[in-house]
């Protein structure tokens, strides 16, 4: 069994890798940290659990503590916080990382300017999201093979959206109009998300600037080099879970439906968790799941594609892509303990 | 035009009477108080109201000069507040007060019994919900003919549900069975509130132990004289406004439902806010009015009758029935600028 | 008092128009007709009415009958119908027309090809949005002046977003990605507006072929002549009312936020029901009102702009519309009747 | 592996049956019947499981073709149509039944009462709620080994409510007043099913007459025999899933919470499926699993007891049950496939 501890494990992301984990046939969580919540057992703060770690409780670890516990980390800790930790989890140990923050997505130039400060600890990670990219390979060729920078949860849902486009290099101009469940934002409540605020409404935020802009735009420009033409507007919807992509994306040429499904299904040829759904994806087809479902309609009279693409930010979008990044970085099945069906 | 006073206007209950009162045709309100938003402009904080008030702001104005300003004060405050206010407010002014805390339901004992602490200013209030009690008689009577209780939200919808009953004396036990929307806990974000936590979801709380069941005993004891055998569980659901009340009522005899229509018909009748319905209510045909809906089925074999009551907690509940017992109080039509119907 | 008249009175526009003309000052309701709920009392059907129109009862009328009863008659029948009535209506009474439905909102051609037949009656009716064009003028100039084209939900929203702009003359490219209620999809149960499928999801459709698009494409191009570089596409919100419409707009020229600011703030002068919002407007603060609420944000390394507007498509995007047009035919105070702040 | 077939797999059971069995390791789905869907694909129809049977298309099938086919047969019908199956099965294969339908839940005579038409089949199958009964030795003894009645949504919330109290014997009167989600009431699009009807709201239906209740009263007395005072008022919320009981249990004698917890964890060890929570249960927890959730609290003044139970209405009170009774009728390990936290 491989042994894991998750780091920050009271958040969303990490409650989301214990119900993952829970049922995980390779995996045994043997640690779970949190300061607040030291002492406490898991199940009786994530109640959806009671009857599963019936032994384990949160703790305080040190790193220390946990790397001499531990067979992989899952860092599932403020953007921030990672680059204080990674450097000695690496140096001082064999474990394997998956990094959940944003600490380690861009490259350090980039990184510094969206987040406006410098980074503590500019080594390369490898970004993976698993369809897109040959994460094994990378892993191999990579200076850092133990470390992986897990997705953001709208770049996820982007670029799932138009890699198969992107690769074809034919992009022109790309909008994301996206739209989010509330849990993106954390669980901690705030205005947003006080239930009066957002039943029955849609609220639009960070308009023309949100940091997963410049995650969107490199991984996208790997695909089609120079081409950087992306905006991006994310909404929370009143859901928990999930993100609804909805890309209109203007090409070059033109296209019909028929074409652009032809290129989709060879893309996803072989990636079990991307689905190509007739009609639009609905984000309850995928709840709770690793999928990512993805529709198409193509607007010829305007070179205009909308691709529509739905996953569970905590679960695509989060938690599940990182135990598939570790089920790639231990030579498991990529779908090893993540093959179920989402929950409508 | 009468001039309101509204101290603690930033709350749910006071932007609920700020809404009501932009179109009383006899009110003006000319102050608004609140501590922490004083020097906003009242429409830059609930925003639905721009266009109304251009010129009202939050204020954070001592009684002194609240008194003068006013010919009728509303105490939207937390409970515990008003008793510090409400003496100096009647003994050196003519306002007259509406006071939606909780602090002048209560014969004193009961308050003190209830809220564990003594009460500071133990004067009697005139208690008002106006299809039970006539207001206005009981204002001629008072000695604090100036001071208005404003009854709670779960009381209300209980009262009125089982308020012919008890004026009939037949009642043998009743179990109220509440169901609110989330804005009765207030504006500020909390476990209970947060979104994710309150979707999908509804939730028991205070299963035997709530404040205003000693309310509802004092009310409907009013009613049925010696009677207590009052039990109360509350539930918030997944909506922000209203109040579902199912009423599981046991009587000495039995009835049928045809029989408890007519009571219900004959207590209610020139009540224009209460409306009998054809099988059971629904929060939204209440929902921003002032009405109080009830649907009533009777269960012979048992010597049961379910009363079903639907408000909203925000109108009937708290701002609407303040300005209802504000329109009595001045000799108004009691529908005054509450007259129109609930959105669905 | 105006006495009116609504034919197709029980869907939702119809009683939306029941529900805003109940307290309406100058206007009586002396019909409302339905073919399946002929018999029936208004508040038996429309159960927020009770207590209003209590002899008013749903009737299977002929035109003849109509028209010599009402002053002015709204049309609130499927798209198709009203071409068959309002020939008649027009040339045999004196009644003046509000038509809800899309009939006349097209020039013939347009509507010929948006809708794949012919058109029965091809005279022009006035498009009112009052906030765009002067209404009381074109009815004046107009052969057709008792009949007013009453605009489309997506299209009000649309329109009203980027309108200043548009008669600026800056646009090159803009894309409406909008979110409505499902409310506007009628009130007949559908897989759409099942429960299940819609709560927690978000759901787009007629990604790039919405009827509506034709509508904004006519009436953007009024504001910037020759000008159709409009796409659209719907989604469907878990939500009972309300359109969110984010609209991307590229621009021939860079724009700061500030810049567009005064573009709107001295277009909309003057102009009671649309306000310009600090950030992002919401549904809520629109619900139940015929406002419409505006959010701007520059993007300008992008020559960007999103404009974020929200309104109620039952009143501002349907009935309140319909009643603010007919203000201005009968030389009311554009806001009577509708002067009443959203419910949050 | 077991051969399963799902008669009746286009409805939410069915739909439920399949995601569930898409995981369970000794089962191999091996038909799925459908009129109305035949020759399509379940993954075209219940797009979450894209990826999942590959090759199974519902097919028409007849009783004679799915009997030779399968070791158990799930009975997804409506309420019925099992009568006329069951005989043939039965008799003329080998296979196991569980039928998810009201048919052999209650007596013959009861059942003739509650219907209101004869039964067709009246032999006696197994109800098994197997926190509840030994099923496996029930089995033993039946007269009709291969026939498990699956209990009703509500009577399994109800019945593991109070089933500790009623085992000691102690119930004097009993009121649930239940809250569902609405799938409870099928996938066909009514009125109460159509968002704009119920989101915001909260539904009573059947105040004081539902058919589950026959059922509660059956299972309640067999464990405290002759007890029939039970009442039973349900509701539906704006939620999907899920069923919370808040059962109002009046006592003979006085309980403290410690008392009561102390009986209901001694009836519920070794249950794996239930689990006590501190406080009160959430839909949330239990969502898309089939666990129970209690939460118990005792008001010693009234002898009044207040159980709170969730469930997720389609798993265990349907669908997931159903696979753990089918899990013991073949020997199988009772917890085998259905061993998943819940989805908050």
């Amino acid at each position: 069994m491989i042994k894991a501890g998750i780091i920050g494990a009271s958040g969303y992301a990490g409650e989301e890798l214990l119900r993952l984990l829970a049922t995980h046939p390779s995996v045994e969580v043997v640690a779970a940290t949190s300061r607040n919540l030291a002492g406490k057992k898991i199940s009786s703060v994530h109640t959806n659990l009671a009857g599963f770690y019936n032994k384990l409780i949160f703790e305080n670890l040190s790193n220390d503590d946990i790397k001499t516990l531990c067979d992989v980390i899952f860092l599932a800790v403020p953007h921030g916080a990672s680059m204080d930790i990674v450097p000695e989890l690496l140096e001082k140990s064999k474990c394997k990382i998956v990094d959940l923050s944003a600490d380690y997505r861009l490259k350090t130039a980039e990184f510094e300017k969206t987040y406006g400060h410098p980074h503590k600890d500019p080594r390369e990670a490898v970004y993976a999201i698993p369809e897109v990219h040959d994460v094994a390979a990378e892993l191999k060729n990579s200076k850092n093979p133990r470390l992986i920078a897990n997705p953001g949860c709208f770049p996820t849902g982007a670029t799932l959206a138009v890699a198969p486009l992107a690769k074809t290099g034919v992009l022109e101009n790309v909008i994301f109009d996206s739209k989010s469940g509330i849990t993106g934002a954390g669980n901690t409540p705030t205005e947003t998300s006080h239930f009066p605020n957002l039943t029955e409404n849609i609220i639009p935020y960070k308009l023309t600037a949100h940091r997963h802009l410049a995650e969107m735009k490199q991984e996208i420009s790997r695909l089609q080099p120079g081409f950087s033409n992306v905006c991006f507007t994310p909404h929370v919807i009143p859901a928990a879970r999930g993100i609804m992509t909805t890309a209109h994306v203007f090409t070059k040429e033109k296209y019909t439906t028929k074409d652009v499904k032809e290129i989709y299904s060879e893309f996803y040829e072989n990636k079990p968790f991307v689905q190509l759904v007739d009609g639009v994806p609905s984000l309850l087809n995928v709840r709770g799941s690793n999928f990512c479902h993805i529709g198409i309609e193509a607007e010829a009279a305007n070179n205009r594609i909308v691709i529509t693409s739905a996953i569970d930010n905590l679960v695509k979008g989060a938690s599940g892509q990182a135990i598939q990044n570790m089920n790639i970085m231990f030579g498991l099945k990529e779908t090893e303990g993540l093959w179920f069906p989402g929950l409508p």
